[in-house]
């Protein structure tokens, strides 16, 4: 006996929304495809595919993200799931969106361009298909929260970086300017960095000190009930 | 022409993880029913159902929580969807959960009688099917993020209330006891409660202060830059 019969299939996709910050241009830039079927070919596109009969949704995510952009190995989370009824015009299709965040330094050069990838900054996107920029926006909202209750943005950074470059991080992220003063006050009483003895001379003459992130302290503080807040205006 | 043609359909099912906070009985419910077809047909399980096919995600949800338990008019936000192979053996069924937390004195005393909804502790939840266990406990953790840096926990009290009793939905919540002079230097200094001129006289002889949230306040200070912030070990 056949269970469930009678109850209707969908199609399901899943959708990859992929950022890469770059800390060279401080700004935020999200990985594109031209779309290769109808409807809206030739549109830009995040990279999506339908979900095949053997594969998990996160299989299906990492899958759909190689073959399209030759990423692979990312960690991809999963956002949200989109159902209207009228989202995709070819059919009803269901989209489990996927996202992750990475530096643009990590990708191999040739990656992108083999693949017809393309990176675009936030600030200048153009027109998506379908529901993708509503897709995009929700991602980017559960970032700007994630970066200020996790020390993520540590991982988008070198290993030693001055406090301008993890400002601009979160400015790139906020798409606002964020009070200096504020800023590193609320970062240092975190007590989470380590200052070094060694100055940044390129962009100013007097130069800026270099930090690092102490993970292992952070891992200590948080057993001890210390929560990562950097909450600023 | 048929657009995505050879593309596999999935089954699509809604699950809703309803939580209701028990100010009598300081803890939190779940709401659960016995499974009606197979497989598991009898066995515990949260309130799902199959998306039709003209119907949203959100709308299905909706549809079928009233049509198991009666209950209507619920603000049901998406959670998470799951979608491993095997996670149901009736066959391959992908699963977008949604979650509430409501009070439980709002229901209306014979909803859940008549529909054989069954609201059991948290504490002292019976098995669950297939993979409804991490549904649940994945909803209660995101329950816990939430009710730390937004002040939803006043939706779940009276208006007026003790600084007990919003400690009980708090331990409620995080099942384990929380510091309790910790508890409220943090939440008075967010200078977002106004004590009020009565007491509550029925749990002690000395009596406790009634309090009031004042969410014009918090409107007003979180426009200003201020976030909410209940960390409490």
């Amino acid at each position: 006996m056949k269970l469930y019969k009678g109850s209707h299939k969908h199609l399901v996709a899943v959708d990859c929304i992929i950022f890469a910050y770059d800390i060279a241009e401080k700004e935020i830039k999200l990985l594109l495809i031209k779309r290769s079927i109808e409807p809206a070919k030739g549109k830009w596109s995040v990279a999506g595919g339908f979900v095949q009969d053997d594969e998990s949704l996160d299989a299906a995510a990492s899958r759909v993200l190689k073959r399209l952009t030759g990423l692979d190995h990312m960690h991809l989370s999963q956002s949200s799931t989109y159902g209207s009824l009228n989202r995709d015009p070819g059919a009803r299709v269901i989209s489990v969106s996927y996202s992750a965040l990475i530096k643009i330094q990590d990708l191999s050069p040739d990656a992108a361009g083999l693949y017809h990838a393309h990176w675009r900054s936030i600030l200048k996107l153009p027109e998506l298909i379908f529901d993708h920029g509503t897709m995009v926006a929700d991602a980017l909202e559960n970032l700007r929260e994630q970066i200020k209750r996790k020390p993520v943005g540590f991982e988008l950074l070198p290993e030693k970086f001055t406090l301008v470059q993890l400002q601009d991080l979160y400015e790139a992220l906020y798409q606002r300017p964020v009070d200096k003063r504020n800023f590193r006050k609320k970062i240092l009483a975190m007590n989470i960095l380590e200052k070094l003895d060694e100055k940044e001379k390129e962009t100013s003459r007097k130069g800026a000190w270099y930090y690092r992130f102490i993970r292992e302290r952070y891992q200590v503080l948080t057993r001890n009930g210390f929560y990562f807040n950097l909450d600023v205006n």
